[in-house]
């Protein structure tokens, strides 16, 4: 199914992922798919998938196309579906619509699908291949695969820093490290993802609301916002519980709820004292979380990181120094000698006002 | 004598810069200077002044230019000297050779020229401006100038560190924390510096050699290599002393050197038990060191850092981390409120390898 794919394959591909990002913020839980459908070089319909319960990308293309969609290859960033959600299955709406091939980014791993589409379309007599520009369909959408594939999201943290690498003085205060651009962009990865989680103790130190804060023009679907309370000593109270977006508090299975308590709560494990992190992560994933953005302390940021649950960091350095009694950036690594080193790629460097982004994966290990 | 320039001025300056920048190993103690003879647009003669007893940059452009120097402009990224020293004064060269107009950059504040070469020309009837891209060749020659105007050397804090702000593990260890490409990145600026400073505990953990490694096709001058230590406690080891690079170890006044010890030796005053940085630096000024680049650890780093008396940091970050009990960056700046952060700006962000090189210099204090 994968083939020999031309330069006019790859442009037109490159535009039907382009188009797919205009999803970043409204798509989840769903995956972003963008659609081209040409005549060779010719395109005769665009789409991209916008939210949850609309249509699909290769819908909105189909209608763009109309009758132009007869004889035409559909590009499309992921494999359409088989089954009917909340709408009708793609692969139907291609066949009906009458392209004579298809060209997929990657098969869709969701259960539901996971080759059923490219079957049905290849069983009406249209010509299927798979894998153009497959890397870049799966950054596109890291948050789902990683829910599908492993059953957990996929976890960014966000960290503002001094260059020396502190977080936050020993006092705890960390208002402002960052600039004024910095906190802005944080607000672009906030949309992204599908939940805001943060600790306790950030809830006490800073009283965050994690809201996604953008211009009216931006539409985004709210994150919900998870607090990792043990023993719930921050329902009550906070800026994390105003506004629309929703909050859940997680907390150990013999925490009481204050009587009365409008929240969301559920238990998770705890071993050894703290809250089981895997154990979030998977009821993240049930609750169809694909992407995480993590905004906490040193403590449980260093924990997510030494229990290797972190796929990227999202790291704000400013050109200031907060001085050797500060915060470290991630608590409880314990590296005692060079060869345990921790070793980060760097994916993205950029400059934001007097800040700079740097946007890091964590190395695989090689063994 | 400042003047509206035109664009073929400035073409002209900014050439002048860059030829200036080639002697930038070799000058020392002399400061950088190029010069650039023309007609209108029409380069005649260029020179670099390359070596301290050498011609000057003026005489080496003149020698190109020959005859058609007579009715030209000269373009002098610094004012031309009135003094004989080793070589004959370029002020009389430029009048000999019968240039109608001379542009300079900057004054030479040093002593036995500010303004006396500008005088001696215009005395003899030709037209001198000065103040042509003025900032930049201050910025070449930030070491010289800070020695003539402040009586000390610039001062830059050469550092290798982990994203978390580490330059070294709790044990010491630092081989390696940056990669190749910035290592080899170092050589180039320890190439410029008239003195490579560092401190006992760092020739004790480290044994660094503090040489300039270039290749045999880049020639320099190397900087005297020195080692903070008070009680002369590393004067018999270390491989500081190996190699052709002079080597001077700075220490208390009541330190006994060993019986029969080669080294170089000075005596500094202590304060509170520790060597006056700021004698160090006037010591160091008068020895006509231009630049001064530390290699040190976290405390002689802070040390110079919490007196004021940085003024660059060349700061290598690597894509590791090396956790929350390795060692601090600058040690001892007792930052204590976020309103007393220490403040930087940054010159320039580079990647080297899998490392970002980031240059940064103190912010002055407003008030």
């Amino acid at each position: 199914m994968t083939a020999n794919f031309t330069a006019t394959d790859h442009a037109h591909m490159a535009r039907a992922l382009r188009l797919a990002e205009k999803g970043a913020y409204t798509t989840k839980p769903n995956p972003l798919v963008g659609c081209v459908i040409a005549h060779g070089e010719d395109v005769v319909g665009e789409g991209w998938h916008e939210r949850a319960g609309e249509p699909h990308a290769e819908v909105h293309a189909l209608r763009g196309a109309g009758e132009r969609a007869r004889g035409a290859t559909a590009y499309v960033t992921l494999e359409p579906c088989a089954h009917t959600g909340r709408t009708g299955p793609c692969s139907e709406a291609l066949i009906a619509a009458g392209v004579a091939r298809v060209v997929a980014a990657m098969r869709d791993p969701f259960p539901q699908v996971d080759g059923a589409g490219f079957a049905k379309l290849q069983a009406a007599g249209i010509a299927v291949s798979s894998g153009l520009m497959e890397a870049q369909a799966r950054a596109l959408n890291r948050g789902f695969l990683s829910r599908v594939e492993r059953g957990r999201p996929w976890l960014r943290v966000k960290l503002a820093a001094s260059l020396d690498g502190r977080s936050a003085l020993a006092s705890g205060e960390s208002k402002w490290i960052s600039g004024e651009a910095s906190r802005q962009d944080v607000q672009h990865w906030r949309a992204r993802a599908g939940a805001i989680v943060t600790g306790a103790g950030t809830v006490l130190a800073d009283d965050p609301s994690l809201t996604v804060r953008l211009g009216d023009a931006t539409p985004f679907v709210a994150p919900l916002r998870v607090v990792l309370d043990p023993g719930l000593a921050t329902v009550a109270r906070g800026r994390v519980r105003e506004g629309d977006a929703p909050t859940l508090y997680l907390h150990a299975p013999d925490a009481k709820p204050p009587r009365g308590l409008d929240a969301q709560l559920a238990a998770v494990p705890v071993r050894e004292g703290r809250i089981d992190l895997e154990a979030v992560l998977r009821l993240l994933a049930q609750r169809e979380v694909n992407e995480i953005q993590l905004e906490a302390g040193a403590t449980l940021a260093g924990a997510f990181l030494a229990q290797g649950l972190v796929d990227e960091v999202l790291l704000y350095v400013a050109p200031v120094l907060l001085g050797e009694t500060a915060r470290p950036l991630f608590d409880g690594l314990g590296i005692d000698a060079m060869s345990r080193k921790f070793q980060l790629d760097v994916i993205d460097v950029r400059r934001l006002g007097d800040d700079t982004r740097v946007l890091l994966r964590p190395r695989a290990p090689v063994v």
